[in-house]
């Protein structure tokens, strides 16, 4: 993270005017400065509107920036697209350094739209005298403390109301505001221990990129994912040299979900972002070459990016074998499961004798253990309901004897979450077990006691999923980035 | 359904025995009891255990099977594998019709239990004097009545406990007693509008296997969706005919989770139900000539049941040519849509001209709709916002104006559930506006809004998803099957 990047300018402005600003809390331009003074923007905030008198937030408003006496770093737009030109002359008179353009309107719109474009093109001296992000976004944000700490806050610059948040090693870059809004919000509302360190809604791209945003995270070693929402490359050769460098950084991983790869999606991207339809040989050659995950839908991008949040923040090693102990509580779960494990390239070894002596005693003598790491727990708790053994007791034996095999890097787990069977578990031998393997859970049950225990593991940096499936695809994630990131 | 079917006399017996009945509340053979009991089992009941006395349940021990004076239909086997065979040989000497044997240590254990096996053959003579459920199955369930309601129950046999429930149009088949027992009564409770009619583990299929339930539901109107998890197919050529016979009947459908399709999957399955392998060549076959849809995992098999309960309860026609409207709020969702709509085979049809002229009035003149049915529906929420106009009335406008396009077979729609949108829906205009179109929900949110949302749309038969994939995905499910119905 150099403080000489043209990036951070965007996120460490030291003073910000609002063009637009507003007293009407349901206009974007009042939910600006809202963002910036309860996030607590630590630099100076001008609110600029021709049209209004007196303070919001105790700010004086101006008619122009150029009313304004002190340096501003940066000016944040949210007024209509037409009148954008000639306040970024005023800008551009003023040395104002940087322009967050949130308006709509522009290549997206076709024509009219193509005109403004070459109009700042023109102004700006192809972006020379001032450096734009946008338009067509929903801003940027920098979370410096998580929203129930001292700490809280940041620099918030977009119009969406931000509430509830965490700080963490998460960084998003995306072509689509809905992920710098309500989408993100929601998800940080129901998973409270995704956090997040950066969010930039980069819009149409007009100057700055996905480029820049990347260059910069991939020095800020407070970051540990980036997950990206594109609907075009700015620059393929330099975005694939970004991504190579990534493979060197051991605990920096990049996810990218590309909208546009179908023509119905290049033709729903050219009205979203105005991004011109890439061939699918040259998105296909991107993404090979630069090594990178993608994600094939919303879901999966944030899945795959919570999934390696976690583990980061663990310390864990990512798996190199993809060597995996499946725990069921069901034959049926473990015949689906280990199709699935084979499906995504991953194996149950053969266990280690240590382990399977373990075992030989917790199975009745009907029903031996496998050999390979699938195990179906059912008879060890029908045999400890017999001999009145505690099942809890008999659960954390299996899960320590197999954690500590050094045949196997990763366990999954179905947790069956309901009143009857929540006597099987000692949930806090599980999430305190010292060990350097991945635990991979899959939660099934009542849905209250459902999230209760996605809580805790989560706290504690252990993924939950909802499904088997996806349990089984985001651990051969992990795998496929740490066989990228050992080939150089 | 036919009274002379021989899965009849198992699920709808006049009278069954209990081996090994128990007093105490822990064990299996308890369980079963107080499930016929509280599930309102109109037939006799008469518990048997030669180490029990007095009664449970006000029901009187007997010592023996033979100590039976009244008739007995069924008998339910919870006891330990190796008394079975004398057991049985008393039931066929009492001239009982039929066994559902829930006990496990089988062909799943290797040779003792094939010992075993060859015995039952021997003593029932290949079951021509008793026929056989199971054995390691957790039981049949049929509902005739919600568990609310005064006509509670039906007949309950396994040892899993069922308090939630709700007649439906479903149908299961099981090889995995899982999904008759915690999984299916997890689905029940986190989703009140899913409704079972049947529900059977079938377990290892040593006499009667899914072909007998395949034929009885195919002719029972009451069931509309079979839902099947199966480690083998027990007979090929007539799965493969029952499967046809149903393309026939309109409002039934069948999909297949096949448990063992990699070698890792078949190891386990050996061990789970004892199935042998079958080679890949043999499953695609099947189901390719089939017809039916296959789900690949226990998450789609359940999801893709769910959708096509709620749309044969609907009575609405299945989609035939994929064409459908994505209404979103949001041009990144639109875009992504876009891509997961083309994968899946579905398009956006160009609209007709009356919906298009009803959308022009309410899209800004900077942002006109686009022809084709993809709505991002932000710039409509925008023009309404400036110019004062309920936004909830711009959206219904457009609900109705594409639902009533006759090019439209089905509508998308990504619903954002959150305080400051909710001005945004007509819940009430948007589930009870008269269509015959297929109309999907993606519901996006706060977690505790979204499950509010989920249950009213349910309780319309409007199926509701948590992902974008996930909505596509189902859609063109219902396509597939529409044209394989088609095929005839």
């Amino acid at each position: 993270m150099s403080d000489n990047h043209v990036v951070d300018i965007f996120l460490n402005p030291k003073s910000v005017a609002v063009i637009g600003a507003s007293k009407n809390p349901m206009k974007g331009g009042y939910r600006i400065i809202n963002n910036l003074i309860v996030n607590n923007y630590k630099g100076k905030i001008f609110p600029v509107n021709p049209n209004s008198d007196g303070e919001v937030f105790n700010l004086k408003f101006k008619k122009s920036i150029l009313e304004i006496e002190e340096e501003v770093d940066l000016a944040i737009f949210y007024v209509a697209n037409r009148i954008i030109p000639e306040i970024l002359r005023d800008c551009i008179n003023k040395r104002v350094k940087a322009a967050l353009i949130e308006t709509s309107g522009f290549e997206e719109v076709g024509e009219k739209g193509l005109k403004l474009r070459d109009e700042i093109l023109k102004i700006t001296d192809s972006f020379s005298k001032i450096r734009i992000v946008g338009p067509n976004c929903m801003g940027l944000t920098k979370i410096d403390g998580d929203s129930d700490s001292e700490e809280r806050g940041g620099f918030f610059s977009g119009f969406g109301v931000f509430n509830k948040y965490r700080r963490g090693n998460i960084a998003i870059i995306t072509q689509s505001g809905m992920l710098n809004g309500g989408y993100l919000m929601n998800l940080m509302r129901n998973y409270p221990d995704l956090g997040i360190r950066y969010s930039c809604s980069i819009g149409n791209k007009m100057d700055l990129s996905e480029i820049e945003f990347l260059e910069y995270f991939l020095d800020d070693p407070t970051v540990n994912v980036i997950a990206l929402y594109l609907e075009s490359f700015k620059d393929p050769r330099k975005f694939i040299e970004l991504c190579k460098k990534t493979k060197k950084i051991p605990n920096k991983t990049i996810i990218l979900l590309k909208g546009g790869i179908t023509p119905l999606g290049q033709k729903a991207s050219l009205s979203h972002t105005g991004s011109l339809a890439e061939s699918n040989q040259l998105i296909n050659a991107i993404i090979k070459q630069s090594g990178i995950i993608q994600a094939e839908n919303l879901h999966d991008l944030f899945q795959y990016t919570r999934t390696f949040s976690m583990i980061y923040k663990s310390g864990k090693k990512l798996p190199t074998y993809g060597k995996v102990s499946m725990m069921a509580g069901s034959g049926g779960a473990g015949t689906i499961s280990a199709d699935l494990t084979m499906k995504y390239g991953l194996t149950f070894p053969i266990m280690g004798e240590k382990t399977y002596q373990v075992l030989k005693d917790l199975y009745p003598e009907w029903m031996p253990p496998n050999r390979f790491a699938l195990l179906d727990l059912w008879p060890t708790f029908e045999k400890a309901m017999m001999n009145n053994i505690s099942q809890k007791d008999v659960m954390t034996k299996i899960w320590k004897a197999v954690l500590d095999d050094p045949k196997i890097e990763g366990v999954f787990n179905m947790m069956f979450v309901s009143k009857r069977f929540s006597n099987r578990y000692d949930v806090e031998e599980m999430t305190q077990y010292k060990t350097d393997k991945i635990i991979f859970m899959w939660m099934v049950g009542d849905i209250h006691g459902v999230q209760r225990m996605t809580k805790l593991f989560n706290k504690n940096n252990i993924p939950t999923f909802p499904s088997l499936e996806e349990m089984i695809k985001n651990f051969s994630i992990l795998v496929q980035e740490s066989k990228s990131k050992s080939k150089k």
